[in-house]
């Protein structure tokens, strides 16, 4: 069953019933925090309740309201001030700075509708476009660049969000092909509990997981963390259906075709510019009757990413390969260390890494594998052949269960986090392997130029292909809370520049959204938006779907 | 270096020195496939020489002959008769018979231009939109769907073929990120050369390897033998450079990227109708230390492809799997029978296989299996394996190489075919998994019932996924000899409407050209093609490129 709006934060991570764990040891974590920013304390900076939030009122073009409520029934078009927060924005970091600030502006969503199936959605678009008034789809809405703000296009009144949830039915499971065919609006774990408990899984874990949607994944091009064996998002779609406000429109499930261009192709990546996506058939698997999660150390990031490199160009099948660069693997090692204190004998292992040469430009791969026994077997042999051929060390299961065990949970501290002060964003691209070094550097280097040295920036490797992989970056800052939406505009625009600059996406995984909407454009060309603007303009003449996002 | 044109056949397949080797079976083998098909005698049905072959004139728009003669140079702007029917279309079975029949009609280009770089496509194409003539783009000419049949749209005065085959370096190899960028017209064995004697492979070998460019793997979706390892065209494609009337197009050649819709994939399928594919950076392999293929015998088709939907679910690494089902294996072994003859192990070995069950149904299964020597013994096991559980029988590796050493070399049958009245074609679809007995039984039937009872149609599966795989059809059949394009369309349209019909798509490595358009619209949608051609006006807002193929 979906979640209940109320369930669900309104302004940050996830359930509110839930909180990061940190065993106790708060203390030494905000003390470690604290210090790796380079702040003498942690200022208190409570988020605002949504009764001290100003939003503008719900003004809606005559008679819409009553239309929709019509079409739909009038228990599925809210008005209240609870969903039009929750859907005002998505929770990347301006818009949590936003939220919490009580600073939405005119970015909330004047009525937030529930459709149950194709025909009430159409009837929305359609109610909307004789209208001009926007309309934004929203699945579960852990868009971390702005893929869901409310925002209208230029002579269109108000903004209609329109929520998928409630379209969340397994359709179909064909266990003979392999496919399953879901209602898009279904959350992670109800799409894995429906596909499991019939031996399948779709295998897309994206750290969302737990608060995103099957449409949302599509929309976005999503990555799972086990993406080596389960593909993007882009890679396991078969067909799907989208409703736009000229139609349905559908593409058929077929294994390969060469019937011209492939439309799937279109629909992921099209973050609700192009229509709803209201179905999706999936390629699924049968659960794996293994699972291994081991790490290994390497001496530097070079030697690790050329290890992962080796792997994947050599077709040794894994599902997850995900290396933490010196500043990551020394953060969360420390960071682990704190809340669970290391006895003696770890304590002793660690002073003899030391000596051996794994000191501080030290870095954790974890690779992951997935299959029946003996295909595990024989790819524990060979990753680790490739892992010491670039002279890393086997250090078990350990670090690797610890991961799997809190894959999901990590965007639960960033609340906290944001409570004292701290700031923390992410950002990924990708890029082919002869440029990672370049684009390593350029990024941390674009990073820590606008933050200051105190900023902590942490990278990772956690997506690969023969050709390349994604470089993940996290970074840790103390904000400047006299003006949080500038700082983190300059170091973003930054980053970003770097990004296109030195031959990197400027999205891996996570989208365009209005974030990275200016470098999307020249990563195109122009001649290829004008393309693809003319293209959306069959489907949503009037141009009421999303905008501001990917096409504006 | 290129084939000249003079080398090349311009009414049939490949060299003119070359022909299909018999070992002297000749009466034998003609005997066989008369009765094959049903026929007393073969008639003499030969092809008529170029001189008897009426052109009509060649009629450009004033002054363009002159402009292309200035923008390249007078010798790469050829009006002569045997360029211009070399180039007057693809090699179809309609094709190849009105090449033979001397009744080319209108479809014959005006002129022949080999630009040499982008600069005098661009140059082409922008002289051609000022005038209203349309331009063809054309790599190796080997499409079988009349992909590059020289025609105009409506209200625009003359074809030019623009022959890519002049721009075939390769450009770039980058050994550390396993890509390599190539002009897009160069030759499979060229491309192969390069790339080979630098230890990488492409792998992408279809049976018109010899005789096809990249850029036209790239536009028609092609897809190669070996494509369980190595993908299809769009998989293989990492970054492109289209010139188009509106001026340059290209993607980046990133491993992954979320940054909206991927273009590679609208470029692989344009087939011409979007711009002319001038460069493409491709994913490209060390060259497999081994490589083994070997085949097994089932008792039924439906055993035969449960081995191979077991074998790709269980993701067990194989480069290819080929199955033939009973008529094929029956064809393709009396074939090999009549020009090698069997000896008396191998006579008592069929009777053997006889009394075992593997009559009259018994269907041969080829896996190709690449890479290095541990890994392809582990496949090996695996496959064996899958095979057994089946019902199969492994009976070697002498099959696979002879099949392996004859790859390329079948369409060289087909001349001599068409010499004795006897028609062939193929077509070829794919669908899911538990479509696949259904698709399989509708085209069959769909052939027989045009084509008589005497038709021989025999069926492979050689390309698979884990949600489905392909079906390959060839029929063997009695020319009318007063209505060859009357029988042939018959067929067609019944064969095309039963895969429609059945939940095949119309093609899953061929193309649409004109042979499929009528059945593209329909399988897309009416809504994607009217988004598609939006699209295509923004970058052929004449409609010069390769009119009546896929968009129209």
């Amino acid at each position: 069953m979906p979640y209940t709006r109320e369930e669900l934060r309104w302004n940050g991570w996830g359930l509110r019933a839930q909180t990061f764990d940190l065993h106790g040891q708060d203390t030494a974590v905000w003390d470690f925090v604290r210090k790796t920013i380079g702040l003498a304390e942690l200022p208190d900076t409570p988020p605002k309740p949504l009764a001290q939030t100003t939003l503008p009122p719900s003004e809606l073009p005559g008679g819409l309201v009553e239309t929709l409520r019509q079409a739909l029934d009038a228990g599925r078009v809210k008005t209240d001030d609870y969903e039009r927060a929750f859907h005002a924005m998505g929770r990347s970091y301006p818009d949590l700075i936003r939220l919490r600030n009580g600073e939405l502006g005119e970015s909330v969503p004047d009525a937030v509708v529930y459709p149950r199936d194709e025909a009430e959605v159409q009837a929305v678009l359609e109610a909307c476009a004789d209208v001009g008034t926007a309309v934004v789809p929203f699945g579960g809405g852990s868009s971390v660049v702005g893929g869901v703000e409310a925002k209208h296009g230029e002579g269109q009144t108000g903004v209609v969000t329109l929520d998928t949830t409630l379209m969340s039915r397994l359709l179909d499971l064909d266990p003979v092909s392999h496919t399953a065919t879901f209602q898009a609006g279904i959350y992670g774990p109800d799409l894995e509990a429906e596909l499991q408990r019939r031996g399948f899984t779709l295998g897309h874990f994206p750290q969302s997981f737990e608060f995103s949607t099957l449409g949302g994944w599509i929309a976005a091009r999503g990555a799972g963390q086990q993406s080596n064996r389960y593909g993007c998002a882009d890679e396991w779609l078969v067909g799907a259906r989208v409703i736009t406000p000229a139609g349905e429109w559908r593409t058929l499930p077929f294994p390969h075709s060469a019937a011209g261009p492939d439309l799937n192709e279109l629909i992921a990546g099209s973050e609700g510019t192009l229509g709803v996506i209201t179905e999706a058939t999936v390629r699924v698997h049968e659960i794996a009757a293994k699972r291994d999660v081991r790490a290994y150390l390497f001496k530097d990031f070079e030697a690790g990413a050329a290890a992962i490199r080796r792997i994947v160009q050599a077709e040794i099948p894994v599902a997850m390969m995900r290396l933490s660069d010196p500043d990551e693997s020394h953060f969360f090692g420390t960071f682990k260390s704190l809340i669970h204190p290391p006895g003696t004998v770890e304590a002793a292992a660690e002073k003899a890494l030391d000596v051996a040469g794994f000191g501080e430009g030290r870095c954790v791969l974890m690779i992951g594998l997935e299959g029946d026994a003996p295909a595990v077997r024989q790819s524990i042999a060979r990753t680790l052949a490739a892992v010491i051929r670039e002279g890393g060390l086997p250090v078990g299961t350990g670090p690797g269960k610890a991961w799997y065990d809190q894959r999901f949970a990590m965007p639960y501290l960033r609340d906290p986090m944001l409570d004292r002060g701290v700031g923390i964003d992410t950002l990924e691209t990708s890029t082919k392997w002869s440029n990672v070094p370049a684009l390593y550097a350029a990024v941390r280097h674009a990073i820590r130029d606008c933050l200051g040295p105190n900023a902590a920036v942490l990278t990772h490797v956690s997506h690969s292909y023969s050709d390349g992989c994604s470089l993940y970056f996290t970074f840790f800052f103390a904000r400047d809370l006299d003006d949080e939406l500038g700082q983190w505009t300059k170091v973003k625009r930054a980053a970003s520049d770097a990004i296109a600059n030195t031959g990197g996406t400027i999205s891996h995984h996570h989208g365009v959204g209005t974030d990275h909407a200016e470098w999307f454009g020249p990563e195109k060309g122009a001649l290829a938006v004008d393309m693809l603007s003319a293209a959306k303009e069959k489907l949503d003449p009037k141009r009421i779907l999303n905008p501001g996002k990917l096409l504006g």
